[in-house]
């Protein structure tokens, strides 16, 4: 399967695409980010960000989108951008009619290092180890959409699993899909 | 002018179309909701607000729209929904190459009761004065948005003479159409 990962933000919007299934090696697609400029007004910046976002999705045409899941923490201002980015990378796997799945940070983390609260640096290291690259991809949003993608490869593979137990012993009335949200 | 308000949020997301201009008599042209069910996946949740609006889009065809500016307040989890519908009119707007104000909600009631504390059923009675309504517009979200729209007809105006001011002193180099974003 091919994931789209998205780190989202207002100044520099990660993006990854990974291809893999649980159980077989992970192989880098793309990553890169979509910038905009600070100075801008939100509502051009958002605009910017769906620009830039469509033509990812039109390119390497992803089957699953991972975004991050955002939090209200400690930087208030900061945290509406993220907010409003991250609505706007799913309003354009949505209107695509791709499922998008939100993951936590310290989910990311766990998947990719084993452990939830690893530092940026253990997860740029395990993204250039798990996808084989010779550097850690640059900038660290890059890295972190990544992640994002690779740990929606395999979450979501576990959850299938579950899904399909669930549908083998609840009989044809169950809907597996929904468990992939 | 024309201007449509939008009050955002998840679960009802506030639009209102009023037609004005500073020191004439203003004029309500519709109100309501984008409503969308709380029980629905939140991506999926934006793409519905993202239809309804496009709906009031083609339908009243603003020259300017004006949006509540949201804030991280007390309740983080509704702060991120507001966020992200914020985001999604925001979007609607700039992809038409409508211009878009932010208002914070004490900017609206000053402008609309004169007093930027004032409760929810005072601007709800001064909307419906100043638009010689029979009644307050329900649900509340419907009249907080047509408040927005008002105060972006007057607030938007002041600025509109600044920006003249300053065009007339600093000679063809300025320019004014910035002073109203």
């Amino acid at each position: 399967m091919r994931v789209l990962g998205v780190d989202p933000g207002l100044t520099r919007c990660g993006v990854g695409v990974v291809d893999g299934a649980p159980g077989r090696p992970l192989a880098m697609v793309a990553c890169g980010v979509v910038r905009t400029p600070a100075e801008s007004e939100v509502a051009q910046r958002l605009l910017q960000i769906e620009q830039g976002l469509e033509l990812w999705f039109d390119q390497y045409r992803p089957e699953l989108v991972a975004v991050e899941r955002v939090f209200a923490q400690h930087n208030v201002r900061t945290v509406m951008g993220t907010a409003q980015a991250s609505a706007v990378a799913m309003l354009c796997a949505t209107r695509r009619g791709i499922p998008v799945t939100l993951h936590t940070p310290s989910e990311v983390k766990a998947a990719v290092t084993g452990n939830g609260r690893a530092d940026k640096a253990q997860v740029g290291a395990m993204v250039t180890r798990l996808l084989r690259l010779d550097a850690p991809p640059k900038p660290a949003d890059a890295a972190d959409a990544l992640a994002l993608a690779i740990c929606h490869i395999w979450r979501g593979a576990a959850t299938d699993r579950i899904a399909a137990a669930v549908a083998r012993t609840s009989g044809p009335g169950a809907r597996p899909k929904e468990y992939r949200r």
